[in-house]
Formats: C-alpha cells, sequence, structure tokens
C-alpha cells in the first residue's frame, strides 16, 4: 500500500465497502458522541467521515488529535446506516473505521480557525495565510481562479493563439501608472523596470512577424492603494492579432469570453451577441462608458419638453446656451413621493442641488402626473414627457440639466441608484457589451492642451487625413472596451503602427519626433522596417475572475496578496537590505523628504 | 472579402485553382525572371510564390516593393507547371498572379538580413530583434519553444496537476544566487525581492492543503554572466506534491517528460524508464551527478591490479594511503599509440601529470598490451585488467590515480573526451536518468565546517534519528536530479517538512533556531500548524528547449533576450531614472567603491 494513502479523501464510495483504506489529510473537526469519535479527514479533494471507537486499537491516539493536524489513517470502509448518510457529500454514504492513526504532523494552537470559517480580521488571515487558505471559500475560489485561467488558454489555444513570455526585467516606459524600478549591479545606477504591461512587447512580436499572441500576464504598477486594484501585480489576460480590424478582435474574444463565463456561470444567462455601443451613445443612455446593461434604464435627453416651459430653472438655462440638455433618467415602478425624496435627498448628499422629478399616479380614471416639476410645466408636456419615455401608471422619471459633458456622470449614477433600489437590476446574468469608437484626444483642462484620450498606441479613426484635417476632438479612435456587468474588463484597440502617422498624432499634443523616439525608441524604430496592421486587447483576470465568483474583494481571489499597504506579512516584505547588497547594487536609501 | 486576407501564405493548395485570393505579408525576396517578377511573400505561417508580370495592373507597384516590406496581395490562384512545382513548400503546387498590390508599411535599408539568414553580430541581432526574430530558424524555435511549454501545461494537467502563479514581488530569500531588489516607494528603504525560485510558495501552497500544484513560473538570479543560464530571468516547470515518496515524483515526471521529449524529438529515441542511479555510483562510473549516458564508457576501480605492482607510482600511493584507489576508463578502439598519447597531451594541458594507459593489439596471434604501464605491471596484470573491463584488440584504457574525492572530475572529463574523440557517443538519441541520494552535508574546505550539500529544504534520509547518530557526512537526503545527455534538467527533493528536524539539521552547520526563523520564517512558521509531507522538483525550461532543438546558445531560443552584460539592446534597458523616480523611491545611486 502507498506510504500515504490508497484513496484521497473525496474517492471512497459505496462500492468501497468492505475493503480497508489508507487515507491522509487535515483535521478538520473531531466530534465526540457518547465515547465513539468522529473525525472529519479534509484534503484538497475533500471530506471522509472517520469513526475511531473505543475498541479500535487506534482510539488512544485519535483522542488526541486536534483540528488541523495532519493524519494517516487505516481502516475499513463501512456503509453508513440509512438515517446518517450525508447526500450533500461525495463520500456520504460511507464511514471509514480507523485501526491505524499516524500523526504527521501536528499543529500548534491555531490564530485562525479553518473550520466554519468565522470572519477574522485581515491581517491575521494575511499573516497566516497558510490556514486561511484551507478555508472552504478560499480554497474553492482559488481553485475556481485556476480553473478560469486554464479555459481562458485552451480557448485561446483552439482559435489559433499562442502563448509567448515576454520579458520581466525591462525597461522603464511612461505609460500612465508609475513603475517598479530594479536597481543594476553590472551597471550602477542605472534601473530596470517591471512591466506595467506587455504592450510595447507584444506589438514587437507582430513585428517580428508572429501572428497571434496571447499571453496571461503578470502586470506591475507601483499606484497608491486602490479599492479595485492589488499592491502590486496584477493579471491581464493579453494578447495581439497581425492583420485584423477592429471587428476581428471583437469577432473572436466576444464569443470567447462568451464560452468562459458560461463555463463558470453556473446557469446564470451570459450575453451571446455583444452589443457594440459608441462611446458617445455610452454615455447619453446610460452617462458612463462601463454602464451595467442588467439595469434596463436608458436616460434620453427632453430638452425640448423643457425649452420655453413654466419651468423656469431649466427653461432659462437652455434659452441662455445653447450646449444645455435635459436628461430623463426613467424609474419604472419608482412612482412614490417617497422614494423621489429618498432620490432627492442622495442627490443633495452628493453635492448636487436637487434631482427634479415627476411620478405618475391614477387618480380615479385619470393617469396624473405628480411633483412640482409637472404642476409648472403643465399637463400636457408632462404627458408628453411620459409618452416620449413609455411610463405609466406608478412609474417616475428624473431630470438632470445643463452641460452634459459636466452632468453625465451623475446622472448615470443616478441611473445606477434608480436601478438599485427599485430592484430593476437582473443580479442573477452577465450582460456583457463593447464599448467602441473612445475619442482620440480629449481637452486637458490643467494643462490648456489637447492630450490623448485614452493611450497613445492607438490609431486614429480616418489616419493621417483625420489628424491633418478634422477638429482634433471629433476624431475617433479605433479604441474599445469590454465591459461586464458595470465593470471594464478589458481594453483595447487597433495599433497605429505607422510612423508617420505616430509622429503627427504626438504632434497633435505638442511633442515631437524626438519626443516619439525618446518614449517609445523600441516600438517606433520596428515601425520602420515592415510593421503589420495589428490590435488586440487585454483582459483583467482578477476582475473577471471576481464577477464569476461574486467576491467582493481582491483578496477573496488571490492566493497570496499584499495587504492594502503594498507589505506581504507572510514572508515580510518588503524589508530593509543588507549592507552588502546595498554596496553591490551602489545605491543608499536616503530618508524621504518631509512635507510640511 | 476580408481587408487584409483570405488566406494565410500557407493556405493556398491546388484546390484554390482558379480562384481569386487576398494575402498578406512580408515580401521574403523578389526576382526577376525575365520581365517578370516572383515575390515571394511570408507570415506567420509560411510562404505563397506571388506571380506580376508585365501585363498586370499591380507590376508598376511591384516592381517597387523590397525586402521586408509589407503588402497586401489580390491576386488569381494558378497551377504551378509540372517542372516548376514546389514539393519542399505546402503552397508549392501554385502561385498567385497579383492583380492587386496595396504597401501596407514600408521598410527602410534593413540592418539585418532576414532572407538566407546569414551570421551577423550578435548586437545587431539583439538591437534589430523584431528582424532578427523574422529568420527562419530563429523563428521556427520560438515556434517550438511555446510548443513545448504548451505541451508540458497540457500533460501536467493530465496527471492531475493544477498551474497556480505565485508573486513575483516578494521577500528576499538566502536561497544561495543573489537576488534582484526592488525598491519600495511606500515604506522607504525597504525592498521586495524578486523571486529566485518559487521554492517557499510552492511548499507553503502544500501546507495551505493544495496538492498538486506546477507552474511555468519565471525565476530572477542576479548572477555574473554564465554562457549556461541568461542574465535576469529563466523560467521553470516548477512542480509540488503532497503525500508523497520520493518515487511517486519519478514515476509521475520520469515518464511525463519523456513523453514531452518524444513529441519534439523527430524520431530520435528517448529513454522510456529512466535508470535511477546513486550519486556515489554516478560520480564511481562517470566521475559526475551530470553523466551523459550516451557515452557508452563506464569507469572501474582496478586499485588492486595496481598495488604492489611494478608501476611504483601508483603501488606507492596506494600502499601510503588507503583512500587512494586507480580508476580505469576503458576506450573501445582507442588503442593507438597516437590517440593515447593526444589524451596524455590533452591531460596535461588541463594542468594533470599525465594520463596513464595501456591499449591492446594483436602481435600475430598473440593480444599484446602496449605502452610504458603495461611494462611496469607485466603481462599478467595487464592482463587481468583487459578481463575486467572486456577489452579487446584495438582498444585502450585510461587510468587515474589518488584521493577519488580530488580527481574524479578529471576522470569524468577524460570519459567525456575519449567518448566524444573516438565518436563512441550516439548523438542522435535522448538518455534521461534520475540521480539519487545526492549527499545532505559536505565539508566546506573554506569555512572548516559542515554545510548544506544542496540545498536546506530537504528531508535527510532517517529522518531526527540520522541527524542525532550518524557521521553528517555520510547521510543521504531524499534529494535528486533529472540528467538528460549530461545535462542537469531538474532538480528535486521530498522536503523537510519537519521544524523538529528542520532546526536540527541547521544546527548540525552551527546555526540556530533563530536563524531558521530568520531565513525561512514563512515557511518554518507554517510548518507548525500541519504540514503535509510533500515534495518537487524544477525542471529548466530552457536547457530542455536548447536540448530538443538542438541550440548551443540560449539567445537562439529566447525571444527577447539581455545580452551577455545585462543589457536589453532592444528598448534600452537598464537605464538611469529621472530624479523624481528616485525621489519617490528615496534611492540615491552612489558611485561603486573602486577595487585597487
Amino acid at each position: 500500500m502507498h506510504r500515504y494513502r490508497s484513496h484521497t479523501c473525496a474517492a471512497l464510495r459505496k462500492s468501497d465497502v468492505g475493503s480497508t483504506a489508507r487515507i491522509s489529510g487535515w483535521v478538520h473537526r473531531v466530534r465526540d458522541h457518547g465515547g465513539v469519535l468522529f473525525i472529519d479527514l479534509r484534503d484538497h479533494y475533500g471530506i471522509t467521515q472517520v469513526v475511531a471507537d473505543p475498541d479500535s486499537p487506534a482510539f488512544k491516539l485519535a483522542e488526541t488529535v486536534r483540528g488541523e493536524w495532519v493524519i494517516r489513517i487505516d481502516g475499513l470502509v463501512k456503509a453508513r446506516t440509512e438515517d446518517t448518510i450525508n447526500k450533500n457529500m461525495p463520500t456520504g454514504e460511507i464511514e471509514l473505521y480507523a485501526q491505524e492513526i499516524e500523526v504527521l504532523s501536528a499543529a500548534k494552537e491555531l490564530p485562525l480557525p479553518v473550520f466554519g470559517e468565522p470572519d477574522y480580521p485581515e491581517d491575521v488571515r494575511l499573516k497566516f495565510r497558510f490556514l486561511d487558505l484551507r478555508r472552504e471559500t478560499l480554497h474553492r475560489n482559488i481553485v475556481k481562479r485556476t480553473q478560469v485561467i486554464s479555459s481562458m488558454r485552451r480557448h485561446m489555444g483552439e482559435v489559433g493563439f499562442t502563448e509567448y513570455s515576454t520579458p520581466i526585467l525591462t525597461a522603464s516606459s511612461p505609460e500612465g501608472a508609475r513603475d517598479f524600478l530594479v536597481p543594476s549591479r553590472i551597471h550602477p545606477g542605472t534601473f530596470y523596470a517591471l512591466p506595467q504591461a506587455p504592450q510595447q512587447y507584444k506589438q514587437l512580436l507582430m513585428v517580428a512577424g508572429f501572428d497571434r499572441y496571447f499571453q496571461i500576464a503578470p502586470c506591475f504598477r507601483d499606484e497608491d492603494p486602490r479599492a479595485d486594484r492589488l499592491p502590486g501585480e496584477f493579471y491581464q489576460l493579453d494578447l495581439e492579432m497581425s492583420f485584423v480590424t477592429q471587428e476581428d478582435v471583437w469577432n473572436t474574444m466576444g464569443p470567447l469570453m462568451t464560452q468562459v463565463f458560461e463555463e463558470f456561470a453556473d446557469g446564470k444567462p451570459v450575453t451571446k451577441e455583444w452589443p457594440r455601443i459608441p462611446y458617445d451613445e455610452a454615455i447619453r443612455k446610460y452617462g458612463t462608458d462601463k454602464p451595467d446593461l442588467r439595469n434596463p434604464i436608458v436616460m434620453e435627453a427632453v430638452t425640448d419638453h423643457f425649452a420655453g416651459s413654466g419651468f423656469k430653472v431649466f427653461a432659462n438655462m437652455i434659452a441662455s446656451n445653447p450646449k444645455v440638455q435635459v436628461w430623463a433618467i426613467p424609474a419604472k415602478t419608482g412612482g412614490s413621493r417617497a422614494f423621489c425624496d429618498r432620490m432627492n435627498a442622495w442627490a443633495q448628499s452628493q453635492g448636487q442641488p436637487g434631482l427634479g422629478y415627476i411620478f405618475w399616479r391614477k387618480e380615479g380614471e385619470k393617469l396624473e402626473g405628480a411633483g412640482p416639476l409637472a404642476k409648472n410645466i403643465g399637463e400636457e408636456r408632462t404627458d408628453a414627457i411620459r409618452t416620449q419615455l413609455g411610463l405609466g401608471d406608478g412609474d417616475a422619471c428624473f431630470f438632470v440639466a445643463g452641460d452634459p459633458d459636466k452632468f453625465y456622470k451623475f446622472a448615470g449614477e443616478a441611473r445606477t441608484r434608480a436601478g438599485e433600489e427599485l430592484n430593476l437590476v437582473d443580479r442573477d446574468r452577465f450582460e456583457l457589451c463593447w464599448i467602441v469608437d473612445f475619442p482620440f484626444f480629449e481637452w486637458s483642462e490643467e494643462e490648456k492642451k489637447v492630450d490623448f484620450a485614452h493611450n497613445p498606441f492607438s490609431m486614429p479613426q480616418g489616419g493621417l487625413e483625420a489628424l491633418q484635417s478634422q477638429d482634433p476632438l471629433t476624431i475617433k479612435a479605433f479604441q474599445y472596451d469590454a465591459v461586464c456587468n458595470g465593470f471594464e474588463i478589458a481594453s483595447g484597440s487597433i495599433r497605429n503602427q505607422s510612423p508617420e502617422i505616430m509622429v503627427a498624432a504626438f504632434e497633435k499634443i505638442g511633442l515631437s519626433q524626438s519626443d516619439v523616439e525618446e518614449r517609445f525608441g523600441g516600438l517606433y524604430r520596428a515601425f520602420q522596417y515592415g510593421a503589420p496592421p495589428h490590435g488586440g486587447a487585454a483582459f483583467g483576470i482578477d476582475r473577471i475572475i471576481m464577477l464569476l465568483v461574486g467576491a467582493k474583494n481582491l483578496r477573496e481571489i488571490s492566493l497570496f496578496p499584499m495587504n492594502q499597504q503594498a507589505q506581504d506579512l507572510l514572508m515580510g516584505a518588503p524589508s530593509p537590505a543588507t549592507p552588502t547588497q546595498l554596496r553591490e547594487l551602489a545605491i543608499r536609501p536616503v530618508p524621504p523628504v518631509k512635507k510640511d
């Protein structure tokens, strides 16, 4: 018989009854039922119930074992009696009668209970992560994480992608976030950088003639703690394709991600045909470029109904500035004064002057618009609004007025809040879409100049001609995001692989050819020697897994995460370097400059 | 039709004749055959021959294209005439008659030719890696690399392993080599380290209750340039299993690696049942713990034949020191004075006094041992040696005498040289084996104390009892290497998961419990809370791929390698940091101390 186990703790079945088995694992819990000991023995695969009765030669030792000890048990497989069968456990029809027990590893008193996984402070969980990871939920999340990633790999391979690993010790690249630096010992005074993303390398791969690249890529950004990103490293499903248009990327990755989601969605519906929503339309309808499409509320402009109306606040705004619009946030089933007032109070708590509303109710046979706004604009306009939005008895509508550039975010938040408060959001589904046609440039209010709206690697729609002849703020990019349930899960673009268009684009934001060379030298040089049209995307793996397992915290789906202060409490990182290390690297820590 | 291609450059076949096709790719070469232009168009998948004749509307543009331009071609698929069919190309039965050409990206004059891949200085190849990677051999090597890794992943999954990613920003661990450090911005004066290997994390995973871990793991060691290791990062197939003995690791990984090798061996034989050779035996037979088993030479001790013999040099050595042995290196077909003298001269060039030998030749009917040694020890002893080694007419034997601890390396090199010079090595096969039972401790001559021979994580054979009662230098570890054709391709062990045995082992080398806690705190702590018996190995992916593609240089199988000075010539790393970066990280470069 094998030294440690003939079966895993998930393997024994009714068909094994009568045979001898050996299992090893952790003591999940011990119960004493009238002198007979029941030990739940747990391993990676499952749990088996072990029985040690006082007649057993193993009983004496069984009395001494405690939670989380690692033990080996030899025993006889017996059928459980009808009334003790546990249908929820794969091994629930049998129990193992212990004949011999060997303690493989005892455990000290636990700083963190495993069984029952009660709430526990996060610093203890992180410091004793090896115990935390034994807990059922976290263990299951991590296993699911590995399965999701494995599924992504498999599907990518099936549609012709090849996985290439790109360097981790590389050059600093001014891509947006802050780099982690690595001092070079051989070249004192110089530094490598950890990649914020393999962006330049994957594009170089396309220029090098490889065709469909992907990578489960570790990415590194030295950012201040954020709730939605772990300090240090995170993972992307990074991909790039040559000789493609953006439709090729969507047609490849949309169905693929639908398949991945469906595999882990536990039967929840997943969008099959991803809508492609232009950025401008997303802002207009949802007030965000990350719309939660499970929320059925679609905003509409109702400016005309307020122009020249008796509601002077809006009417005057409209009259004085052609940019001003009034957006309606229809809220089905929201037609009570209590709800409308709650929304109004919430808006004020957000620093808004308030949130105008109308709600409709039946007065006898008549459908009546209620609330101050309805009174001001009169019955006819109130009914025109109701008709436009398809509302009826018991529904409400909220209104936001002003320059949409300035209020769209708030309007989007009001839409989200109304949808959630009214339970209009169907939580048991995954709604996926592409947001497309992002603006290429944006106006930087701080710097009083045009800047790249997203990233400088994208191809502007219309190419060189657009850059030469069009108002830069009207130029769109071949740039897109994937969004699921209100979260951005991917971002991508068709790349600008023309040195000429690259220089022209940088000139628009006030940078010269030599700036391009300095910042993106490797890539800019490569584009001079035959670069194929190419494009791709990067999917945020951590976010996708959070959505699939329903976790709210990144640390619930990560193996050995750092805490929010970017410390690894388990291994004790970061830590001081030795004098020898500092001397070899030719660096000296200096006290940070105090800010007064 | 698709914007860029209806077919790849490897897709068109005789069955497509008569249809119109669109392909895109790089101009591999252009030939002018009496006014008709032949363009070989290349993409990731293959090459298609395009014909532009003077009647074609595409001819004028075709005349302008140069090597490595990226173009799109629309054309008519025609069958090649019988005498122009190229059987070596999948597309060799057709050619595409160009009707329209679009230049997608022109190329400047090439700093590095792609077609024909002539030798070129390495610094140019690394700086223009995106061109180098288009060359046939390197492109093929890289594709094979991805396939090997993908095959490893697939096979590991098939035998129940799960891939987990362990952190890359982690704690410094004194494992042997030098760490790369990453200054922490949030905690000034402290540093993360990049992992030399995920050793501690994979063991923590086992303690956390996961069962069969693997990872295609990036590893980082800041070592001085070595021919057999790229500066910076390298990849391991890292694995760990719980509740196993070392036989389980061998029985799992041997057959699996045989399968991987067979998949890429191009029909060359691969060892199916890996011999398990104890370390002591490997030293005795091959003079190395990395034996090339394709070399049939097996060394044997022949001390007795020289004891008290007429060859006084050896006889006196044997008489004066019981440690002294004489090892024989039998060299079939080496029986000529010219060869034996060449070996002797080589030995002298290696700083040895010389290499004694005997060779055998037929003199009439009589088999005669020739050379000075044979004369000195006489006919009977000469023949006894010949018989022991199974040698005959035309064979030779070399002899090394002294303390085997001191000469075994040289003896092993002499074995290698004899085998190679005599062409005894069958180069067209993969000979794999396990070297097992490595010593746990070794004597450090410099420090005049016992030290760990390999690594402190291994379990000593005999456990606590051996540590308490045995001469430490006789204790073996549950530690093993995998060797292929003379190269170490893996190393592994059953781990010491007992805090008690861990402390006892460290005490033997003069370290205390607090040293253990300081050096391996995370792991040592974890072992207190129920640690399963576990073990594993790490396979060197780069080395395996080199063996499989027959490359001599790591840069021939790596995508974006650094040069031997640890510089990335393509991206320009390492490079100076900006004052802002240094200020944020609270470090200052200091001029290195000059060594006089």
